[in-house]
């Protein structure tokens, strides 16, 4: 008999089978790590044209990496073989804009009328900075990012609205400009920062107090810079006070068979 | 006889044509301005090799459009037919590391083991910054931009040495992250900046008080941001003390053939 495969070489594939047993259920920060991990978003067709338009409205808070037919629990633009209902180690359920339970499956819950959204998160854009030695703190440290409300509107697609969300790293200005440069390349995963200095003026009023995520102090030498967060459609969700919505589980993406790098722009 | 050509629309060529015939002896920004202007450097052939290397070694503020053939006045790879001897319309000529002329020809002055260089300045990135919408103040002001020495040691080659000497621009955060963007396409006319946010992190006690150039005041929603200056290597010159160089005056370049957006990389 074969010898099981390391964990850290496991392929996407091999982490999904793994995940859709049940065997794995924890987070799927790190696994994978050349590959793209997405944020999910299940919702009754009735509502995914007004989340889609919500999404092409706020490009940088909510890229689109793939939508689902109606009833089809399948992505297979983003891998053959995908289930949606099964491939995410934990969704969060929510009713009426509350969050009702949190399960490691939605099969029993899947509608004919359900539409899944994958949106890129930051994971992808911080293993480019971090393959071109640019240190992030908060990953160093094992913690979650730092994320914080802010004042700027997103704008509003039928009952989606509500704030920009974002994610702040320190860096020294040296590694903030190369930070620009290189997220610059991943549009489809957030992209550029929205904003980098006086966290005061996107109406953060003390950055070592996030919304979510773990706090992470800035060093005198260094500019606080911000990007659009996944949170934000999340937000949104939440704002709608949808009768259905499902959702990934804090750190708990999707693995995709698709490469990091190749969402590079350019 | 037909009527001479606005001044607005006059290619580099006619331009080049009036200053070597004494009609325009002025700066030259803003002149056909969708061209490469370029710093001028002019060398006997014993201290090219240092300079060009000295360049090499720091090529964000001495980005190396062309160099001549040690004895010919012609840059054909700028354009066909020009001649460093008249061509620029106003030469600054240094002994022994002062300032002993300012002319506006150096035809007089030429020796057959002179060399030519040619080095990229921040007119084409600033050209390339307001075609996209981003407003330079100092250039709504008709001022020169704000340059100031830096506590930033340049690598030094033979007798070159000396500071790194910057530009400052300020701009609301959003138009500092595209400012990065744009001007990381221009690496052969400084590139993406070398600093943003706190001055004094590289030896600027007092940004209102520039070394060269006009004052530009930075307003509290904004934020510093710095790029690699051609001054650098004229400060390098003026440390070497060479027994004669020559270099253009300020604001007073040569005006190319080359498109600014042909420098772009990408």
């Amino acid at each position: 008999m074969l010898s099981p495969t390391p964990l850290a070489s496991r392929s996407p594939a091999e982490w999904r089978a793994a995940i859709r047993t049940g065997q794995h259920v924890g987070h799927t920060s790190g696994l994978a790590d050349r590959h793209v991990q997405g944020n999910v978003v299940v919702l009754p067709a009735a509502h995914a044209d007004d989340f889609l338009r919500y999404c092409q409205r706020n490009p940088k808070p909510c890229p689109v990496l793939a939508v689902g037919e109606p009833g089809d629990p399948s992505l297979p633009t983003l891998a053959a073989g995908i289930d949606i209902r099964h491939d995410v180690p934990g969704y969060r359920v929510w009713r009426d804009g509350v969050l009702a339970d949190e399960t490691t499956d939605i099969a029993a819950l899947w509608q004919d009328d359900f539409v899944a959204f994958v949106l890129g998160c930051s994971f992808s854009f911080e293993q480019a900075l971090m393959d071109e030695g640019v240190a992030i703190r908060h990953v160093e440290r094992g913690d979650n990012v730092a994320m914080f409300r802010t004042s700027i509107d997103t704008v509003a697609a039928g009952p989606f609205a509500g704030p920009l969300v974002v994610t702040m790293r320190p860096f020294v200005a040296a590694d903030a400009i190369r930070a620009v440069q290189i997220t610059s390349r991943y549009p489809a995963v957030h992209g550029a920062p929205v904003h980098l200095g006086d966290p005061a003026l996107i109406g953060i009023p003390d950055i070592t107090r996030p919304d979510y995520g773990d706090a992470c102090e800035v060093m005198p030498d260094e500019v606080p810079v911000f990007w659009a967060c996944g949170v934000t459609p999340q937000a949104a969700l939440v704002n709608a006070r949808l009768p259905l919505a499902i959702t990934h589980a804090p750190g708990k993406m999707l693995i995709t068979d698709l490469l990091n790098h190749q969402l590079a722009a350019f």
